[in-house]
């Protein structure tokens, strides 16, 4: 059991920035990562079209044989992880919870901040994570949808002057608000660390729920006694439900090296395969 | 037979420029809207999802009894009208044809620029039907991807200063080549033809194929016998494959009227249904 992959899943490619971190934190383990590229982006779909997705990738993972399930994608993370709890009997971690417990131990002054898309802000999920992970400290929330976000780090404009107006458009109201934390509500937004950064001040301390998730992965296979024992046998796979070009080019960006395997897939179904 | 509906469909919204353009030209028709809200983009996904998808969408509207299928999509036509008039046995008119026709009669010095999205300028067909339609005269053509503007669009930066600077950077190379006629190949792009037409300047005829669309759709019926005679029992019914606020909200603006009807559906498995 415990030589079995971690399944990743992500609307596309932003999660390759939590394999790459759980691959420098884990380096014995192996990953099997699917990309929903075909239905991407999630962050502007309805609640209940983005959960159906979620059990529907998860469900792959599950059939793939994975020790356990991360959900890469924040947007999926807020609709569906309760549903994804109840439906597989995996230990399953989501980039929400990281995140979150990381915002509310780091901020000094008790004001975060949270971007993220339309859909994960709407859901209201980080304010009540970050509020349960506060406990008694006193913490206020600012939160804000960052839509064009992804469109800019898909396009390679990843420090341009177009990314800059629209970060400053989006960020100017958190600046406002003398946030000293600020989660990274979508696992694209890493790529945009630097304009982020930069537009709020060396005195905000941003909050990349990657590293959070491979961290508290960790904790969750030792705790479940899963680690992998067995040095030097770990492997990475790649699937995608739409072999777009794009795919490459971005996930090669992210991860630094050469995809050495993608397959596309067909996932549509494979939640009525499980569950019935 | 001639009081069916006009079947639509598009990705998402944007084909609602088509179906207005429509309902303007021929007030006695009623028609049938599908936005594949579930999984737009298009744009961005590869030929051989665009085309499973543009199959599917089309099944659903011919199971629904349509008497024509207009493909409002600069994508999907881009990638499977051959497909689709292969199909389905009723008439059928992409908004590409429309436009690249109308481009090259307008044209005054035979250099044409054609903007849509990536997958339709990597695809070149428009390159090829504006070829097709100029016969015998010398024309050049000038494509360009603008995979920003359909984002830009559906966040409602229609007229702001990131969407005058995005403009720039993609049209400025067009404008160099001293095109005198651009083709608005995506139908989102109309709703930013002011700051296109700006950027551009004013000795630049901007084509909108929504409008020569409805002008051949009104040719197509005429030709097979199929105007609605009857007047005054016109209706327009609309349907998403996922109910996402944003899609209201962005229609109404197009149409620039409440929907009246707005159902979600599934269509996946609707081409297999159709070919088995």
């Amino acid at each position: 059991m415990s030589t079995l992959p971690i399944g990743i899943f992500d609307s596309g490619v932003g999660g390759l920035t939590v394999l790459r971190a759980v691959r420098d934190r884990l380096p014995h383990e192996s990953v099997i990562y699917l990309g929903d590229t075909a239905r991407v982006p999630y962050g502007t779909k309805s609640p209940a079209t983005i959960e159906r997705y979620a059990v529907e990738d998860a469900s792959f993972l599950v059939e793939k044989g994975v020790k356990m399930l991360l959900v890469a994608c924040n947007t999926a993370s807020a609709m569906a992880r309760e549903r994804l709890r109840a439906e597989f009997q995996i230990p399953l971690l989501s980039v929400l919870g990281p995140g979150a417990r990381m915002a509310a131990r780091v901020t000094r002054n008790g004001r975060i901040g949270v971007i993220a898309t339309e859909a994960t802000i709407e859901s209201g999920a980080y304010v009540r994570a970050i509020e349960d992970a506060s406990g008694d400290k006193q913490v206020e929330i600012f939160a804000r949808a960052c839509p064009l976000f992804v469109p800019l780090v898909e396009e390679g404009e990843t420090d341009s002057a177009i990314t800059r107006l629209v970060a400053e458009q989006y960020l100017a109201p958190l600046r406002a608000q003398e946030i000293d934390t600020l989660v990274l509500g979508c696992t694209h937004y890493p790529l945009l660390k630097r304009v982020i950064g930069e537009t709020m001040g060396s005195a905000v301390t941003l909050v990349d729920s990657a590293e959070a998730t491979a961290e508290e992965t960790a904790h969750v296979l030792a705790q479940h006694g899963l680690l992998n024992q067995v040095p030097g046998a770990s492997s990475s796979e790649f699937y995608v439900t739409d072999a777009a070009r794009r795919f490459h080019r971005i996930a090669e960006k992210i991860l630094g090296e050469p995809l050495p395997h993608l397959e596309a897939v067909e996932i549509w179904g494979h939640d009525r395969l499980h569950t019935s």
